[in-house]
């Protein structure tokens, strides 16, 4: 076993699928999971990559049983423009990409579309689904709620989840922007690979029940199940740093990921039964799609957007610093860099792939860390 | 003349309409803009209230000759949901009420309306259209952007405007969710509103072209319009404080403003000709409505969005905090609070409401700051 090596997409990608198969996730389905999880990692995202196979998806079916490995989407309601569909507990990426299909084919006909799920589970990196908007020459807008990490403004309380409010815009670029961002400073995600990297979180992020700030990583992890931790929204944990703004935008989410599709939200989602026993999230999510062609040209949208953008990387940079990037930008140059590099799987990660290989029999895969 | 009075909003409103419809806006519109900017004083945003009468209105039409007091709102393209308007340079209140009327007509055939616009001016305080949304029983958004203010992260340039991004949404307590905040850690009417009372600004909010902070209210506004300094977005200066989400925000809402209209954008937005003469702002903005009718009962919203709101409320404080608030509670309790009040007058706007009545003829108007 090495402390880090780096293995190639297409493998891993492979092996998620037949994980996702050999658990009883449907073909289509498997290999809509191990897309949405590979294009993490091939964006540089390894919070939320293949290093989630295991807690987060795979775990959660065969260990908890508080997921269902097939997804009945079932739709409850569709009307000109908008839906409503229930997840059933099913793969939120499958439940994701649905919904975005759905918004992009009714943007089509009405210049927009809305499609809203309930009782989803985690639908992976949120950027996804408004890729997917731009690939069909849409806006695309997505969020989702989440266990409750996050506490509000003058409160203390694990109360909002991290609830990503995510824009996908085309450009003339070859990549569209992206603004995938937890709403508070740091992510549950990012705190899970600090974890596995054996590293501590940076001070002022998290507060614990007296208002303190919290550093240790596995501790938080922990804190933040048992609700003896929380997350500092965007804008940090006072007023006057503009603490209450990151909260409004975090409640934002919560509300569209709730209200509208009569799900669940902030402390239903602890994924805990009183008695503390596993249960399913309930997630909600939203998605919508915004069809460009309704209002303007695609292409003289796309040299707008470019231009705003290229303006902004060409400002003034502060003394000392390197370069200004807009978003989605990192993403795209983490990209090109693992171009047949692959991703990086650390020690812990390279213990979850061989359990989950062994657990599951799948003998066609060996790979390159394992002892000779 | 004394320090500060307070008005009765029904004189200021009557009194505002009276300066509008005298420098030449028809007598509808002129009770549209009234009523956007008494209904910020009532909400207690002195910021964006009578305070703006005459610099941001009254001095555009007058002096500059950089605004139409009559608004001719041109149709660029209906269809379904969508439509782009062009405001021709005219009342921005007048574009914003119009636009999001056709939004919530849109989206009572088809769930969701959206209606850009192009080449407006300054629309007011942003929840305003929200709020009608609300008022029909719908979600409303709106963004705009404005003159080049912020930095983006790793910059030092004025670049995005505060750009605000307003989601409102109806509760059943009496009045809506509204996060009604620019995407900067601090916005230009704060900072006017300081100038006016004669207060520095907090350190960390505004940085100048060599990365250091400045607190000179007067100072600062000078040096924003010069390009001399710029605001941090909501999250700071750097990204391990998470600027760079706030960043995201100010972007989407500068793309949203700008490309789908075909409008102008970033230091386009100046208000000065490469000669540094006045010239016309063109703002852009978006304004969308999503009827919940669409989606589920409208009453089983407005409690889900409640409790939700509620829940974050009765959440845990943090020690020596009174109490915890959600998006649009503080500006409700100030219009409880000011009721049969008014607004307060300081002596700067005392004498600029003088000088309106004094040079419009509008001896009608004898206000109690004035000596006998």
């Amino acid at each position: 076993m090495k402390k880090q090596v780096w293995i190639q997409f297409n493998q891993l990608e492979a092996f998620m699928v037949d994980v996702f198969l050999s658990i009883g996730v449907p073909e289509n389905d498997a290999q809509t999971c191990a897309d949405v999880l590979i294009n993490s990692d091939k964006r540089g995202i390894d919070s939320h990559g293949v290093g989630r196979l295991k807690p987060i998806y795979y775990d959660r079916i065969v260990r908890q049983k508080i997921q269902q490995p097939t997804t009945n989407l079932e739709i409850i309601r569709d009307k000109a423009a908008t839906a409503v569909v229930d997840g059933h507990h099913g793969m939120g990426m499958v439940v994701g990409k649905q919904c975005m299909e759905m918004a992009i084919e009714k943007a089509r006909t009405y210049g927009l579309g809305m499609v809203v799920a309930r009782n989803s589970t985690h639908y992976g990196f949120a950027a996804y689904y408004p890729m997917m908007a731009c690939n069909a020459g849409m806006i695309g807008l997505t969020g989702t709620n989440a266990r409750p990490s996050i506490a509000p403004t003058h409160g203390v309380e694990n109360m909002l989840g991290t609830n990503p409010l995510v824009f996908g815009m085309p450009t003339d670029e070859g990549f569209p922007f992206t603004n995938d961002y937890a709403t508070s400073i740091i992510q549950r995600g990012k705190i899970e690979q600090y974890e596995r990297e054996g590293i501590d979180c940076p001070a002022g992020l998290i507060i614990d029940r007296q208002g303190k700030t919290k550093t240790d990583s596995v501790q938080i992890l922990k804190d933040l199940v048992a609700g003896q931790a929380a997350l500092a929204p965007i804008g940090g944990i006072s007023e006057e740093t503009g603490g209450h703004k990151g909260y409004g935008f975090a409640t934002v989410v919560e509300l569209l990921s709730s209200a509208l599709q009569q799900g669940a939200f902030l402390k239903q989602l602890s994924g805990l039964t009183e008695e503390g026993e596993p249960r399913a999230y309930s997630l909600g999510h939203f998605f919508m799609a915004i069809d460009i062609d309704h209002f303007c040209d695609l292409e003289e949208f796309k040299k707008t957007s470019g231009e705003v953008l290229r303006a902004l990387r060409n400002s003034q940079k502060a003394p000392g610093a390197d370069r200004i990037y807009t978003c989605g930008e990192k993403e795209h140059l983490a990209g090109i860099d693992r171009e047949g590099k692959g991703a990086p799987i650390n020690e812990v990660l390279q213990n979850q792939l061989i359990q989950m290989r062994d657990e599951q029999g799948l003998t066609q895969y060996r790979f390159s860390f394992e002892a000779k």
